[in-house]
């Protein structure tokens, strides 16, 4: 079943990077966008509202996930994921290829599907593309990826070329299969780095009348050279009229260097796993919350910032919280680093606008890029 | 050092039951009010803008714990207790007591004081009532409570007898420990449920100007009963025009009855370790949010609350949030609980005010006793 075209307005471009409206059935998001990662039906230990007041537009969710808890079926009956989670905002469910690969105990993959043990209890379970997209028909976000086989960064060309060949054929029977008017599919292109099998998949992928094209199995460990030039290589080659989606990818001067190659979408755990974990981005650096440093600091985190982390308590204070384990500690240090990433979308957005995203990446280096960071691609 | 005399100014009373209000420096207070414990400077996983939106006006530290982490110092540089927690409102710190007498394995009672190992460390510690004054004196909280020697419930007459008598001691040189202008000393009547050893410890402490009296060492295994008779005799002996303050006490039920007995202040971690642990008060009896039975019961937790659990989610998605274990599921049962308490302790106190009190309670009998509870003392 056909769902309608997803909108995807282009309103500036800057070199490579653009800046575009997405139009969703439960409201609109700028883009380049980053969406915080609500596996399971909640980003953890934040809720709807505050995402929203550190500007977050757009959640992602997981199939793979929520079909195991709470089950789709109670989504559904909820109306919704947007709805059960009390976001009630636009979403894209990823299918949970990754997770069957990289979580679950892998039994088999035949073209028929993957056979695997439940990463929670062990039990034999058996996906295939369509129950995928019924899962996620049934979990209703807006945009919505097929199943797809990830092997690890260190495969083998043939099991790389394998699995590039089941993404397609599934990504092709996923496409057959119904959604919902408002719901949206995406294609993911696998290959790994290597740079002919990425432009097979891309290929054979372009020829079907997918809504968006997502790169996946990027940021699994492969050095940020072969990343970037793997991001360009795709970037050239996808249209320009459809959203590109660089799946996993949320460090922030990764994110600077994929907007400008021409990414729009992102997601990624790493600002509210770092933050849980105790460590935040600020417009000096990282900050570590465990440091006996803070004892006695009563600055914000980062005095640039307005998330309610910054604008409330002091570093003394949030040090205090980790100190005790306390988990109002992980919520502020979450929103704080969400709040870091949209912020920072935010300037390049407007920068893009502005014609000026070199400049605004430049401004950005020395804070950012580790040592040693990766030259960017096409860029000074 | 002689602190200004804290204000209370009563406002209505019916029967024993009364409404006042309690200024201090940090805002005014409407009792009878419960206090949310955030023991080591943060009541688990809430914020201090949550705590206002569900109607806190009091909160309650605890000087032992502080004293251990992030100690007095810390805080005393951040402004004190309510600007260190983002609080910026009326606070009590209790001594802790209790805490050196449950948590801490304790070596040694003298006169000078108590010598004990850390629940922390294991580290031997030394806390005098001089000590315990100049914590909170650093901590800077509105309301101040004596060292206090608490045996436990079944102590020995002669035990309980020693430990009113030092506690009646520590107290007078708590007394005469400096404050900041803005802090008021109460003093803790022991005794458990001895009849004598309570009427001469309040009596011993009556003689001297403290600014409120906490009845301490109940809700501590002793009988429904006893505690109900031990609460009604202290509120037949101290002073109407200072505040009675109640340790330890959250059950709804039991609020309802000592207020009616002449309480004006409670706290207890009930309603936040209750909320962690997924048991809910409702209108309709409490609620397991652990139970299957809610997976896809989509109606609030309490149909009458106007709290974020109740405003902005279903059962079904608080229980998914218990199930998979996110803290966004601790804090909103906690507020829901809270919640539940300061809409008693507001209906209450507008029961109170209209002479209606008695009939207010009844109203809430068949929902919040327990089976084979006690009886009201002085009560139909």
């Amino acid at each position: 079943m056909k769902s309608s075209r997803l909108r995807f307005r282009l309103i500036a471009e800057d070199g490579s990077a653009r800046c575009a409206w997405l139009e969703t059935a439960h409201g609109r998001v700028q883009t380049p966008a980053f969406m915080p990662v609500a596996t399971i039906g909640v980003v953890k230990s934040v809720d709807p509202a505050e995402l929203r007041s550190v500007g977050a537009e757009l959640l992602l969710g997981n199939a793979y996930h929520l079909w195991l808890r709470p089950g789709p079926t109670v989504v559904e009956k909820a109306g919704g994921l947007a709805r059960f989670t009390g976001w009630n905002g636009p979403m894209l469910t990823d299918s949970g290829g990754f997770q069957v690969f990289s979580l679950g105990s892998l039994v088999r993959v035949t073209p028929e599907g993957a056979l695997f043990k439940s990463h929670l209890d062990g039990s034999l379970r058996f996906l295939s593309p369509e129950d995928c997209m019924t899962i996620q028909r049934q979990l209703g976000a807006d945009l919505v990826m097929p199943l797809d086989v990830c092997p690890p960064a260190d495969a083998p060309e043939e099991e790389l070329r394998q699995a590039v060949n089941l993404s397609v054929e599934w990504a092709r029977r996923s496409l057959a299969c119904p959604l919902a008017e408002h719901q949206h599919l995406f294609a993911i292109v696998q290959g790994g780095v290597d740079r002919d099998l990425r432009v097979q998949c891309a290929q054979e992928l372009m020829a079907e009348d997918f809504a968006g094209f997502a790169v996946g199995g990027l940021a699994v460990g492969e050095s940020k050279e072969a990343m970037y030039r793997t991001v360009q290589l795709m970037a050239d080659i996808l249209p320009a009229d459809r959203p590109r989606y660089l799946m996993g990818v949320g460090d922030p001067w990764d994110l600077l260097v994929c907007v400008g190659l021409g990414m729009d979408l992102f997601d990624s755990v790493l600002p509210t796993r770092n933050g849980r974990h105790g460590t935040v981005w600020t417009a000096e650096g990282k900050l570590n919350l465990h440091g006996a440093a803070l004892a006695e600091d009563y600055q914000p985190l980062d005095g640039t910032c307005d998330c309610p982390a910054c604008t409330g308590y002091t570093r003394a204070y949030l040090r205090h919280l980790f100190r005790v384990g306390d988990s109002l500690g992980w919520r502020l240090a979450s929103l704080h680093n969400l709040r870091f990433l949209f912020r920072l979308l935010e300037g390049a957005r407007q920068a893009i606008k502005e014609g000026r995203y070199d400049e605004y990446v430049a401004g950005w280096r020395d804070v950012l890029q580790q040592p040693g960071g990766a030259r960017v691609p096409g860029r000074g």
